[in-house]
């Protein structure tokens, strides 16, 4: 897209361009209603040449804009704490609010391009990434996201100018760095690998827009123009993306009807598993902590199959410092404005810590499917997505690990019943409790269908037959520790 | 506390110890279900020697408690990242929400005793941490959090035995640090620095508890002992703090009906005088940003007084990377249930940014206070807990701003029929803001005490009378510019 670009296209005089940018700057001024109304979320990314003009552009985009319906945000090269997280977290974790725009300075393309031209990824690392980005954005657009990207292209020449520009003046002689020097030494070099990265980011859903940024004022008027137009475009109808024809490879199917519930533990057999297993686990936390691995566990489960219970064994074993437990209730209202995955990828664990996770992201396909909390293609669309998310989080070096804890329908009732008649677990049980019991056939169907789309052999499934709460509770910890070790 | 601490006056053998643990553990289980009830956020928080057994004791509490229902943190040294903050801010960022229990390894004394020892705070900086402190511990009590501070305590021999434990095992080694060494090397000198910031922070409402850590069943019993203790006495009636006798040094009054609104300013002066300001802003905001200084700009006005077309021209003339209009809607659910302050902590601008708060913690003496959300006692309090934390963002090197955008009553009426008339605007006018205005008389009392009493020094009021926008807005810059260059 940059090799065979032309510069100089742009035939109208400065003067005209900056009229009809006040124009324009009015008119996305009047957009800005039409926005909060809809509740579109926009991403507004601004990539280019150091020195291309990125913060002008953005300047001239705001101008006439409500500051409390924008937001800027420079995004710099990662931090070694943010090192400690897979690298789209801290990219996921600003993505903007229904009705409200984000202006982002260089995002994940500035990022993932420089650390190829560094050789701190290789040739196949940086395909990888390529590929997540890609997700990632369609990730965002298929969940209503508008995301428009701007490339700010200036030739060898007009860089070297600028950064001489900048240096010699004492005011800014500090915004041009060694980096930048040496991005316009090898201009050429740097050309190609922004035009490969352009290519395979170039989606009709996020499409890539190059722009001449020779000329501040004919640059700053067809960045105008390019918002404007992806903008009403969206408002009338948002552009889908293509969702992929996914063959996941899938670990053996674990249907609800085949697990066997007889299966117990004697207690005094209990008590010296659980001593072992905790020993075993807590010498293993100290090795996850010192080789920097870190563990998410998800625990999903009918109400009163002993979830609480069995997660709270497994936590006992742990170093308190290294571990947390996230209960996950209805979304909050900034969490409802967002892309239902945000927030969880905020909430995941840094480098050598564990995240247990108390119903998760899976709630998408089960209560948000059956009560009607989303589309049906929304919950379709998301057994591939959260493969896409698991996937992730597994490249990048976590262990991912899924359980579903299993009961019959009698005992629950048994368990409802017990809970009522005594004082002090009385709280545990809700009317909610009761009246999702009553959909048990439905949430059956649900259940199957996610064990079956998403239990893949990177991220499986595990049933925990929970009749026996004291069975479930070992057979979980010899899971963590089979996995934990595996990942050693 | 530490001096004249005598150890080994736990007459009980370890035995007995570990049996009294098992009982008070379940205890402290059944304890959950009244904190949460009562909604009572808690912080435990352990600090001591190094070596003297923090993670184990809190590893020995949460033993038998639901992992759903805490959180333990384990607080390093700052990050660099962190340090572009007042060092209050991370810990204002993890305080509990209502009903939760927070375990710290370590928090703010550990950083304050270390950064004093090694010489980086000088005893005039140290003692206004220690006073900082004592301001955060009283607020959040005041607020309604039980604070529960432990510090174990071991004398040499028996932290060099540890040490060398940890020290002679492969596995454990890693955990000793030099500087765990030269604490230890210089335990007396340890010793006087640590008992004087115990001494200066032991208040009846966040007393200190000071533990013989040297026998590990003993200590994980008294500390049991101690949060039991602390915890039913707080669900019976939390410690209410002495609220200090302030004399601030106030500015000059400015009470509303002395505002001269008849001020106005042509159109044709007021384009010379904003572009001057513009220019002059963009340039401080460069230095700014090279200086490292902070600046917090916070709005309030009637409802149509011009706040939003104020900001937009005054956020027009900054780096848009370099500074964030906050809108303060009304709290959220994780908001609401935490201490007020702490949505304003958590959005502080680091060094170098701005940031614009369109409405802010004055929220607290103006809706909460009228529309009965808090208490009489809670708004009362809070010029007094606003002046201190303003207090803090000026000590630590922030600008802060305070802007009351005024108009008379007939005016605010022209303008909302105006809304109202107007097709593109009348979004801007709800049913809420007619009911404001009803009760512009209480407002207008609540706003004139407001003013008279967090009108101080550091931190002034400045009205700006905006029946002639163009006027307020200029006057609004030419405030920013004069207090940005005071300070630079």
């Amino acid at each position: 897209m940059l090799q065979e670009f032309v510069f100089g296209q742009e035939r109208r005089t400065e003067r005209e361009c900056k009229s009809l940018l006040k124009v324009r700057r009015e008119e996305l001024a009047a957009l800005q209603q039409r926005i909060k109304q809809a509740g579109l979320p926009v991403i507004v990314l601004l990539e280019g040449w150091s020195a291309s003009g990125k913060g002008r552009t953005i300047q001239s985009l705001i101008r006439d804009l409500d500051p409390r319906f924008f937001r800027v945000l420079s995004v710099g090269p990662p931090t070694p704490a943010e090192q400690r997280w897979p690298f789209l977290k801290r990219h996921f974790e600003c993505i903007p609010e229904g009705g409200k725009v984000l202006f982002l300075d260089t995002g994940w393309m500035e990022e993932t391009v420089r650390a190829y031209l560094r050789g701190d990824l290789s040739d196949q690392e940086y395909q990888k990434r390529l590929e997540s980005i890609n997700i990632f954005e369609r990730q965002l657009t298929a969940g209503g996201y508008l995301l428009i990207k701007i490339f700010l292209h200036i030739d060898a020449q007009c860089q070297k100018e600028r950064l001489d520009g900048l240096a010699a003046d004492k005011e800014t002689l500090w915004r041009v760095n060694d980096e930048d020097r040496r991005q316009n030494k090898n201009y050429e070099k740097n050309l190609a690998v922004f035009d490969s990265y352009l290519e395979a980011t170039d989606k009709p859903w996020a499409p890539w827009k190059v722009i001449d940024s020779t000329v501040a004022p004919k640059a700053n008027l067809a960045a105008a123009d390019w918002v404007y137009q992806q903008t009403t475009a969206a408002l009338e109808s948002r552009p889908q993306p293509v969702h992929p024809e996914y063959h996941w490879d899938m670990a053996p199917p674990l249907p609800l009807a085949q697990a066997d519930l007889t299966q117990t533990l004697e207690e005094k057999e209990y008590r010296k598993q659980l001593k072992k297993c905790r020993a075993k686990l807590a010498a293993l936390h100290n090795e996850l902590y010192r080789k920097k691995v870190p563990v998410v566990i998800a625990y999903e489960g009918w109400d009163a199959a002993g979830k609480g219970g069995n997660i709270k064994r497994l936590a006992s074993a742990l170093d308190p410092r290294g571990y947390e437990v996230l209960p996950i209730a209805a979304p909050t209202r900034d969490e409802l404005a967002r892309h239902y995955l945000w927030r969880f990828w905020t909430r995941l664990p840094k480098t050598g810590h564990i995240a247990i996770f108390d119903r998760s992201w899976y709630g998408r396909v089960m209560v948000e499917r059956l009560e009607g909390f989303c589309s049906t293609e929304d919950w379709q669309r998301a057994y591939d997505e959260i493969n896409e998310f698991e996937k992730e989080l597994v490249d990048s070096g976590m262990v991912v690990l899924k359980f579903w804890v299993q009961i019959d329908k009698d005992t629950q009732l048994a368990r409802f019943n017990e809970r009522q008649a005594d004082p002090a677990k009385q709280w545990k049980i809700t009317e909610e409790d009761w009246r999702n019991r009553e959909k048990w056939d439905a949430y059956e169907t649900a259940i199957n269908e996610m064990l079956a789309r998403t239990s893949t052999t990177f991220a499986p499934w595990h049933v925990l037959e929970s009749v026996d709460k004291r069975f479930a509770r070992i057979k979980a910890m010899k899971i963590v520790i089979e996995a934990i070790e595996q990942a050693l």
